[in-house]
């Protein structure tokens, strides 16, 4: 029942949704250090969430003695840099999403981390939100057969901080920012192994005065068949839209996280406090969440990083997915440019997946195409001819 | 960050959902002994949840040294000898709901722990599910005004063992079952402080072969002036409906707990698994909860009473609450029987609260029944004439 | 393929609905007078809906030789004065609901016109929403089983003109306004045979500067042991919140009508327009309906009205229900003043109807409570004691 | 008030629906000529539907002298013959989707019903279901700002009919079958006049043993830069899916058309009967859609078909309309091939449209990237630096 000790690097919104997370509940993990380059902004954060010690030297928040965890949550930018002194100082690091910003990036830190034999969790919280675990074990339990197309959606009316608009500091635009997201759901449910092959997407700057995309569509092709679809956009209006579908061969799933989650207030505009992230008003009908941090995914998230590092075992998103995750969206904005579809050019570790399969049924030798019942209690089997290929009806009494 | 150690008296199913909640996640706090008067059930559970020990012993669960706080999961009938053991022994006590069978018995019990001088907390679930914590602040907040109605509803199939069925150990049927989940949530909206005058009821035994009743509807009126009303049915179909509705003055509150929580799935019945509690059916349209232990208010009813004692503070739930909701409840048996509002026979605690209010507009001395504005731009007054009551309409330019 | 023509009495907004549902889509029958008190309001609607011919006359209106079918579409307190009139001139009659201001006077309206002969129809529109159609036919069916409660709620912020709220002209408040409707959903929902036997009702004027009631919730027991509820208020906030819920021994069914029908719209307040009946906003989150006349019922209530005309046989709402629907409102008035279950006084036509029924299985003897799977495969019941009525728990293996 | 005189050709299950609409409600027009091949299939519909005539000559059907309109609800491969024919009556004609097979074929006839000067209605039911006109006209009205992105989906498990599975005698398969819907609820809110430049595909047979594509999703991209999108599926578990989103720089719209409109039925599996197209199952929760032919656009598509007539104006949707869908839909097919975004061949006749606007504020001379308000009441910036581009944050008092 040993509870784990943590640096935070960084005091943005997502420093706060973690922290809010293991500092939330009953938990016995706790942050022991911040890091922040400002010390008013460190000073501030450490207050806020009765964690002892704030300091301005990134040394000195990894190497404390009394840190077991460094969690890395700062801009894109600086995550290699700060891997590679996580690394060397041989502590477990947790770092927030996009790992990276580009494959080749990806694979250096990949690299890195792997040389110096430390635990490496990727923080993709939205893997881990309840509906998604759960989700993803009906899937791996067969309830709805072979998947055969996902989507995710993950669109805003843009982040909070200056530097997830500038595209070098980021490394793109909402694809960066929001398509990490929607990839690694995607390849949850089609299968880790299932190897992404190549993408094709489009990406356009279509409201705001910035150089990055504000709004992309990308297409995965898988090696099964099945297609990844993902959408972003930092112009949505009406609040934060996450949403996921996934088609299988037997079934169907659709998970709404966010707007659509049974919580529905009218008020005429009285009362104050915050409601929800990204929320656009705080009159007329609005859709909060429950607990944001569970059902974002931060608690199941950070209960598996900790478990697998006590177990000796891997979390369920790996810096391997985080880069694999980067080669995917490397894909996307190549085909942006190119106007085509473009190979994921991945280290695959993945193995290999076999075609969607669904038995096909026969009648006399013809494959039945589809079979319904007439109301008169008749068979109607629409049959594709053994030798022509033709389909052509046929109605049977049995 | 110190933990607890928690003796679990029972092995039902309410017991696996708070071990699950207390054993999931990052937790500090652990079961530490359960009791069963099985021991081949008590040993299951203590393996099922990784319990050090398991006894058959009443009294070495309670006495045990290590443990801080004792759970009261066993049937209604045996609560009120239970928690007058755990009140002898000096240890905290959670006890499950209702607290008891009856206003009497309840008073008996609360009038036991405050002698006692022990810790007791109510374990009313459902007044913590993530979504009512927040619409609880929204509305002592101000955003919807002064609460006018409340509607809590909870109906499914009926329950899983025998002892719920009968009238005597349960101390009733339906009402007793999910009534005081409903009660206590009502309480919750339209204030604690806010005294139940009467109570009207209806109940039935409309499906099962059994002697208490399977479907009840009732209605409270506070001193406000607002109405509670309560649905309770052991013969939905369909799964467990658990649904909430808040009306005020400035807004409205409606929340969904299970079926209708952003999670929606169809399979052609493939695969297996638990997928939540008392769904009906494993094929066709599901609508699963996410995070089962968080949405129904486990994890968050377990921090505050942990946090509570730490503290030294009342929990938000409280045995004076579980006695309340059962004066509530013999009132509305009586009304049943009489077929009339019946008075709340409770000692009250909880002050006086004002009547709903709501500022009266006026125009030239007569108060605005309504005022809408007409297509044309021109405003549409309803006025109650100052002297006669009689309304009419007005049309005005300004 | 002939069509009707109409004299419209009144051009408040049912008129208005009423003419753009037979004017609307490729109908038929087509409104020829329209009658007005004012001749500029008369005029008006004549021009909005192509009308050729207003009058100030009742007279004339009623007693156009071209005119087939009179609507009476004029506040209640004028309703048997007209309905006099209509019947003596011989034409078939089409009532706005509510029938009359009481049980008394729409005994003497229907007495009135059958003693006339005359085909009158009972327009209730919201018995006749698509959806209510379809689910009245799948109960008829037998797809929920048994009937065992229904909700009917309709609420909003309250009427568009000045008699509404005067007790003496619409004879009540919300009940006679909103409960009217509620009340002929759960007749056609128990079945119109089940006699309604007595009321349990709740109302009070909490929010509005009016002497009648603005909300209210009643209880109606029938026969069969079926349990009707409505809930009415003036006070809603967040648009007009029109639901029904049934619950039977085999099924569930829930219709929305208007906030969530399945379009949902957000705006940050540019555009404009009319959007749906009784919205509160024209920004933020909005749920209009489609069709709203469609929606609503209007379509389908006068298709059944003009036919049944045409094959001479009673539409689906005669005012022999308006008359019921008026005695079970009286019964709810006296029940909210006498604090107690007051029978429904009605002259019945609507037979005998059995008590619920479900057939109860037995395991030796004993009846079967409830029956459930457990994870092991063996069965697990739970069983009433053929002597004693105890309930105890017997796990099987077959 | 006259109504028209209908010649039905086909019988198939949108005929039926067609005719459904026409003699349903209290409709003025009819149905006079039915034609089939089979001349049982013929009578058993002019029976089914009170109709005086059916004949096994096309010739006839067509030029029956009380025939005012000829309806083709017949297979894609006999369009072109078939109102060619029509055109040389020089009767007016209103088409099924799609128009034809190809934009090839489309373009034939759409030359050859303007050389004729005949009526000519494109029968895109979809394009008129209540829900829809209403958003449109949202969107006309500047509801939701400049349309950014439009998602049309439409998905279920399969036609009814073999020639829908045969490549040759459709044209194609989900793609022409489900697709021409979706495209022409795209263009209808991205507005007709915006020009469709280029398509980008991906198609492929994952589930069912046939040459066409049984699952397809497809990118429309627009001369104001708005993204269309559709999916389209033959594979769809779970009934029929058909669900609409439009953002736009202002807002969004939801429409779900069928699975979730706000009737929802759970049944055990008693009772019968028909419940709404393409349902999978007859038991669980369901959720049928309340008055189909309203619903799906029919009765709205007729009232503007035969209002246009008389009018002697355009319909929303015409023979030119039908081509452009047909003109997208080739370039579907050949991005599918080639892998690449493919042009739009269209002889284009709806003018220009210009760039998505939206007002890009400034503050000292740089572009306003997004502007938030903090919880202490500061106002924080994002800008774009206007001499570099770089983004920066500034928090300012005023």
């Amino acid at each position: 029942m040993e509870g784990r000790s943590i640096s935070m690097l960084g005091t943005g919104l997502i420093a706060d949704f973690y922290t809010m997370t293991l500092h939330g509940q009953r938990g016995r993990d706790r942050v022991g250090v911040v890091y922040s380059r400002s010390s008013e902004r460190g000073e501030a954060f450490a207050q806020r969430w009765d964690i002892p010690r704030s300091t301005t030297s990134m040394e000195e928040a990894i190497n404390d003695p009394s840190t077991d965890v460094v969690v890395v949550a700062l801009p894109n930018f600086l995550h290699e840099e700060v891997i590679t002194m996580i690394a060397d100082a041989g502590k477990a690091v947790l770092c927030t999403k996009p790992l990276a910003r580009s494959g080749e990036e990806a694979k250096r830190i990949l690299d890195k981390v792997e040389a110096a034999g430390i635990f490496a969790g990727y923080l993709e919280d939205l893997c881990y939100t309840p509906k998604t675990l759960k989700a993803i074990d009906a899937v791996k339990g067969g309830s709805i057969g072979d998947v055969t197309w996902v989507r995710s959606r993950e669109t805003h009316p843009g982040p909070h901080s200056a530097w997830f608009w500038d595209k070098e500091k980021a490394g793109g635009g909402a694809i960066v920012d929001l398509g990490c997201h929607c990839i690694e759901i995607i390849r949850n449910f089609v299968g880790k192994g299932n190897r992404p092959l190549e993408v094709m997407a489009w990406a356009d700057t279509l409201v705001h005065p910035i150089e990055a995309e504000d709004n992309a569509v990308a297409l995965i092709r898988f090696e099964s068949g099945a297609l990844g679809q993902f959408e972003v956009s930092w112009s949505f209006r009406g609040g934060m839209d996450l949403r996921d579908e996934v088609a299988g061969t037997e079934g169907t799933i659709w998970m709404n996280h966010f707007l659509r989650t049974g919580y529905e207030m009218y008020t005429s505009g009285g009362g104050d406090g915050y409601v929800a992230e990204k929320l656009e008003s705080t009159e007329g009908w609005l859709f909060p969440v429950g607990d944001e941090v569970s059902e974002l995914g931060y608690v199941d998230m950070f209960t598996d990083m900790f478990n697998a590092m006590e177990n000796d075992t891997p979390p369920m998103e790996t810096f391997y997915d985080g880069y694999v995750v980067n080669a995917i969206m490397d894909a996307a904005y190549r085909s942006a440019e190119s106007r085509q579809w473009e190979p994921v050019d991945v280290d695959w570790r993945g193995g290999e997946t076999p075609r969607i399969a669904k038995d096909i049924a026969r009648h006399d030798g013809h494959a039945i195409v589809k079979e319904e019942m007439l109301p008169d209690g008749r068979r109607k089997l629409m049959l594709s001819d053994k030798d022509t290929g033709a389909v052509f009806d046929l109605v049977t009494d049995g």
